[in-house]
C-alpha cells in the first residue's frame, strides 16, 4: 500500500475515522477531508493531511482535487438521517447527489483517479411503484445512478459499495452504540433513579451487524480490485436478533441496567440489510455481488466488536456519554 | 379556463411561446417566466405578466412562487442539447434536475398547486445495463424520478408528459425548421452559388412529428385531468419518413433548392419517439399512457404544420434566417 495517495471524505465521521487510521497505518499518503476542523485535533495522526472542504461547493471541490491530486478517493461523506431528510429534502439531494457529482466531475481531469462511493441499503428501486420511502432513500438511489452513469459515460473507474449496519468503537448512533452508552451511563450514574429504561422496539428483529474495521478493509479491497458497474455488498452474512445482541452487551456488566424489552410477541421484522442479501437478485442492473467475490471476508467476531464498543464508552469520560 | 392562474417556465422557448399564447387566449391569468428579458418585447401579449427568474437559484424560485402563487405550473424550462450536455454535464444536472426540484419544493407550500413537468423521449431506463447514452438523457431520467418521488413522498399533484418531435412556426432547431429555413434562404439568395446543399442523414428514417400547438393543448388537458404517477405520451401516432417530409416541404417552393439526399440505401432507423410507442410497455413503473386516454387528439395535419413553418420563415426577414 505504500505510495498510494488516498483522499477520504467524511473523515471525521464514524467510518471515516477508522478509514483514515487504517489507510495511514498501512503506509498510504492520506488526505482526510472534513467539513470543518474537528474540535478534537487528535482524531487523526499528525502525519495525516487535513483538508477542510464543503463538498457542496463545486469550486472548492475542484480546487481540492487539483491541489491534492489523489490516486484513490474513498467517498464516505454524506447525510444519513431519515428524519432530517424529511425536514430538508433538498439538503439531502445537494449533499448526497450534487456533492458526489462535483467529486466525480473534478476527478475526470485526473488520470486513473479511482473513486469508491459508499451507498446505502435504504436505496429504492426506481422502477418500483411504491416509490422511495423517504427523501434519504431517493438521494442514495440518485447518488448510485449518477455514479454508475459517470462510470459509463466518461469511462471513469467509479466503484460502488453498500455496507450493512456498521458497528464498533467511535461516534456512532446505531443500536449497539446507543445501548453500550446506556450501560456505561448506568455504571457511572450516581443514583439509580437517574436513568430511563432502554427500550427495544423488537427483540426478534434481525440485523446484519459488521465491524466498521472489517468494512474499511472491504473498501480497500474494492478500491484495489473492484469493477465499475457493480455494487459490492459488505455483509457479515450472519444476521442477529436485537434481543440477543442486547443480552450479549449486558453480559459484560454487573450493573443493574434498566431495560424495557418490549412486547414478548413482537413480530420479527427484518431490515433491508438482511432482506437485501436474498431479495435483490431480480435487479438486472447494476449487478450486486458480495465483497467476498474479491477475496474479502469479515475477521472481527461480533463479541469482540461489542466489547470494543463498551471499552470505547468506558474510556470516553462523561462528556462522551451525553 | 377563465380565472386559472398559470405560470409557464421556459416561456421564451419554442414551445413556451405557443403555450403562453394558448393559455392567454383561453382567458387564463398567465405568468411567463424567462431567464432574461427577451430582445423582442412583443413575443408576449401586453396582458401577460413577465417574470425574470434564474430557476437554478433556489431562493429566487421560492420568492417567485411566493409572489405569483400560481394554481398551475407548466414547467417547460430546461436545457435540451445533447452535444452541450457532453460539454457541461453538471450544467444539465443543475438545470434539468435541481431547478425542477426547486420548483417542486417551492410549490409544496402552495395548496393544490398542480405542476406539469415536460420530459423527454431521450430518457433511459435506470435498470438498463448500457446506462444513459449521454448526460442529457441522464438529466431527464433523474428529473422524472425526482418529480415522481415528490409526488409520492409529499402527495403533490405532479404530472408528467413526454412529447414526440414538436414542429411548427417559431424558433426551433428541429429538422423541419432547419429545412424550411434552407428553402427560404434559397428563395431569397442573391446568387445560386451562395448555399451549401441541405444534407439528409437518412431518407428512410422515421420520426413522429406533432404540431407544437397540438402538444400545448395536450399539456392543458393533462394539467386539468391527468393523474400523478403516470407519464403521458404526446404523439401524432403516425411516423413519417424524413425523405417524405422533405419532399412535402420542397413542393411548396419553385426555387431550385440545393439538396443532398444521402445514400439511396440508407438503412431505416427509427428514433426513440417511434420505438417508444411500442417498446416501453415492459416498464413496470411509471405507467405510460397516450394523452389520448384523457380525450386529447391531434388536430393540425402535418401539411398544415409544414406550410406554417415556411410562412414563419418567409415572414421572418433576413435576420430570422441566419
Amino acid at each position: 500500500m505504500s505510495g498510494r495517495k488516498v483522499l477520504i471524505t467524511g473523515a471525521a465521521g464514524f467510518t471515516g475515522r477508522h478509514a483514515v487510521r487504517y489507510f495511514h497505518a498501512a503506509g498510504a499518503e492520506v488526505t482526510a477531508v472534513v467539513r470543518r476542523l474537528p474540535e478534537d485535533p487528535d482524531i487523526f495522526a499528525p502525519e495525516v493531511a487535513k483538508y477542510v472542504c464543503d463538498l457542496s461547493d463545486q469550486g472548492a471541490v475542484h480546487a481540492m482535487i487539483e491541489a491534492v491530486r489523489p490516486e484513490e478517493v474513498l467517498h464516505l461523506a454524506g447525510r444519513n438521517s431519515v428524519p432530517e431528510s424529511w425536514r430538508d429534502p433538498l439538503l439531502y439531494m445537494e449533499t448526497n447527489v450534487m456533492a458526489t457529482l462535483y467529486l466525480l466531475e473534478a476527478l475526470r481531469s485526473q488520470p486513473a483517479g479511482r473513486i469508491l462511493v459508499a451507498g446505502s441499503r435504504l436505496k429504492y428501486r426506481p422502477g418500483a411503484e411504491e416509490g422511495p420511502p423517504h427523501p434519504y432513500s431517493l438521494s442514495k438511489t440518485l447518488e448510485e445512478l449518477v455514479s454508475l452513469a459517470w462510470g459509463t459515460l466518461f469511462k471513469q473507474p467509479v466503484l460502488l459499495a453498500e455496507p450493512c449496519n456498521l458497528i464498533g468503537p467511535g461516534p456512532s448512533t446505531g443500536f449497539c452504540s446507543l445501548l453500550a452508552r446506556h450501560i456505561v451511563r448506568t455504571e457511572t450514574a450516581e443514583s439509580e433513579a437517574e436513568l430511563q429504561p432502554f427500550r427495544l422496539s423488537s427483540r426478534l428483529a434481525q440485523r446484519d451487524f459488521l465491524d466498521v474495521r472489517d468494512a474499511v478493509r472491504a473498501y480497500d479491497v474494492i478500491l484495489r480490485k473492484g469493477d465499475t458497474g457493480v455494487v459490492y455488498r459488505i455483509d457479515s452474512g450472519a444476521p442477529h436478533r436485537l434481543g440477543d445482541i442486547a443480552a450479549e452487551l449486558l453480559a459484560h456488566t454487573s450493573a443493574a441496567v434498566p431495560m424495557d424489552w418490549g412486547p414478548e410477541d413482537s413480530s420479527p421484522d427484518h431490515d433491508s440489510a438482511v432482506s437485501a442479501v436474498s431479495g435483490r437478485e431480480d435487479t438486472a442492473y447494476p449487478a450486486e455481488h458480495s465483497a467476498a467475490v474479491l477475496g474479502w471476508k469479515p475477521e472481527i467476531p461480533l463479541v469482540q466488536s461489542l466489547a470494543d464498543i463498551l471499552d470505547h464508552y468506558r474510556g470516553a469520560g462523561k462528556e462522551g456519554l451525553v
